[in-house]
């Protein structure tokens, strides 16, 4: 289905190189950052799925969230994993691949392909390592409008993503008002809170504090922060969850023992799997990409980017909003999603409101929540009739 | 004060030494360890403020926290900052040292006289490292309770304390009924949830990452764990705060900057504010009793350890208990605390529970918050009425 779509000079991946595309983006025009530097050319990778249509409405962003990447559905040839969000994206899900364009592109920064810290800079024929420049969500949506603008789509039928995701989306609607037919910001705020900047410190510090992070330069010198990174996903992973969940996944059950013991061991349940999920991110993922990435996401703030007042960054927007929170969700909870449609009340823009009861915390968004299925099968079912690709 | 109550054979520390009293207790009775291992002679170290009654009624015993130490008021010689309940205890305050003798030890695996993992094994020689035994809350109260026995003390006027010095005030109302007239649990729980254990893991996982722990013989080896230590504590740090203090103390006000910068130094005030929390952690605390004392608060099931059922643990205390919760508090919420209080009502005991509205996060227990004085201030006078202590 993919292939049909990529525009010719889009690589494909072949043998035992990962599947996927890649293009070369910013050869005439670089991509001006916000901290000045300039890209280009540099390597973009997306998947797309669906076909797009004649008059190329149909077409569907989804941003990714920090840890994600562009292979939202089958496997992930990086990883042998399934893709991140199979059951809202396919042949009668909310995102239809019947209906709609899927893509989807690694951010810049990333470490699946689009060009990031652990890609080779041309100057020094070694990985960027620190040498990479810092770049911020809004660099982010910049090259994934390049992207859109080499697949010849001017306009996006609709623009969707949770978490750093989301921030994409607000950006997105934000900086191409005319661009986005819908946008769909899930699980989000207009700026990155203190508490959030803190955790990511943290995991940063982590990295930092492992020997062999290197200065940043472990590629070049073989190695991997492997501790530092895993020490860093945990601390995050906490986050995702919510108390509850945490209480009735693991609560006090011991791992593998029938009762205490007394050493150093992983005795409960909670340790185990937290445990797991940092040695199994090491694998899949680039410690200098999680410095880039969180970073981008810290200096994230809507208001203060858009001349500081919050009510007027969306002024005269057509764009339809469908604002999606959850309940358990205490990294981005209901109140900092309430204010993105607060400011868009303000200027009495096209939103709906939904706050998803949930006791899955912050990563309800990627996992099985009918709510969230059904308000966002409502909602774009209406949009795409006013776009007129459901007759 | 102090040195006229402390008995004869304990030492005060001279010269450079820090200053306070030091016991050998279990010489002839050792401590008999949940995990099965005996301790004894082994030293506690503790302070004491106010005098003792010649009666030995007015005695009040506070528990410190995971980080905390015998220091409640004035200089600590160790850290040269001031001892961390000044509000709380001295003339005329709530725990009022012309009314109460107070004592507070350095808790059994602590690193500021105590024995611990820092401490000399004296079958070795060497610092003890992982050799020390494991411990659980119930050995700290059971190391505790000898200590009151070493100062001939039988019933305890009051046994007070926040965070794990609330696990302990619980501990000791079931372990040693008879010898506490009340009790005040504050900011704790009955057990430590699974994301209370996921943080403390985050914390070991960071410690053991960093290669100068060596295995936890850094110190025979004569170096430390500072970064992983100090990353621990950062992820600590906060948990201990409220995502409304982070706000308002430093939302996203950059340190010593007018505009962003690109790099990685320390951009945000809250990133500054936590790796100073970091290094300035490294300087007091023994990485190998965070590792010890972090395990005994995850080990830590009141009902797991009474039988199973925490509507029995209480039954027929006539202890008086004062449970106080923060609104703020996110590690031990309300919710959390309201079991304790639950477990009391239902075997009829005297409890009284209030819930502080506070914004300041877990510690709101170690800061100025008048309702939480004002009740205790209350909940104290009516007993030490009951106890004879005023007339």
């Amino acid at each position: 289905m993919a292939s049909a779509m990529a525009s010719g000079d889009d690589q494909a991946m072949a043998g035992n190189a990962p599947t996927g595309f890649r293009v070369e983006l910013g050869e005439r025009d670089p991509l001006v950052l916000d901290a000045g530097q300039k890209l280009g050319p540099f390597t973009m990778a997306y998947q797309t799925y669906g076909a797009l249509n004649a008059d190329k409405s149909n077409a569907v962003l989804v941003c990714h969230a920090l840890t994600g990447d562009q292979f939202v559905l089958g496997k992930n040839p990086y990883t042998g994993r399934d893709g991140w969000w199979p059951l809202m994206i396919g042949p009668g899900l909310p995102l239809d691949t019947d209906r709609y364009f899927i893509i989807c592109s690694n951010v810049l920064g990333g470490c699946m392909g689009t060009v990031g810290p652990k890609e080779l800079d041309p100057k020094t024929g070694k990985p960027y390592g620190l040498g990479f420049p810092f770049i911020t969500i809004a660099d982010m949506v910049r090259a994934q409008a390049m992207l859109v603008d080499h697949l010849g789509i001017d306009q996006l039928f609709c623009v969707i993503g949770g978490s750093m995701g989301g921030m994409q989306v607000l950006e997105w609607a934000v900086s191409y008002p005319e661009r986005v037919f819908t946008a769909v910001p899930i699980a989000c705020a207009t700026y990155h809170s203190a508490q959030n900047i803190a955790f990511h410190e943290v995991g940063r510090q982590a990295i930092f504090a492992d020997p062999d992070w290197r200065g940043g330069s472990y590629l070049a010198e073989d190695t991997k922060p492997r501790r530092g990174l895993a020490v860093a996903r945990m601390a995050a992973h906490i986050t995702y969850l919510s108390e509850a969940a945490l209480h009735e996944k693991f609560g006090r059950r011991l791992q593998h023992r029938e009762q205490l013991i007394y050493d150093l061991e992983d005795l409960f349940a909670v340790e185990s799997y937290l445990r797991h999920q940092g040695e199994a991110f090491v694998e899949r993922f680039d410690a200098n990409s999680y410095v880039y990435i969180t970073r981008a996401m810290d200096y994230f703030d809507l208001a203060a980017r858009h001349g500081g007042k919050l009510a007027e960054v969306f002024k005269d927007t057509k764009t339809r909003f469908c604002v999606i929170s959850f309940t358990g969700d205490w990294l981005y909870p209901t109140s900092d999603n309430r204010e993105i449609v607060r400011a868009l009340n303000a200027v009495a823009a096209n939103v709906s409101f939904v706050e998803v009861k949930s006791d899955k915390g912050h990563d309800a968004f990627l996992l099985n929540e009918p709510v969230m299925f059904d308000t966002l099968r409502g909602f774009l079912n209406g949009a795409a009739r006013r776009r007129g690709l459901i007759r």
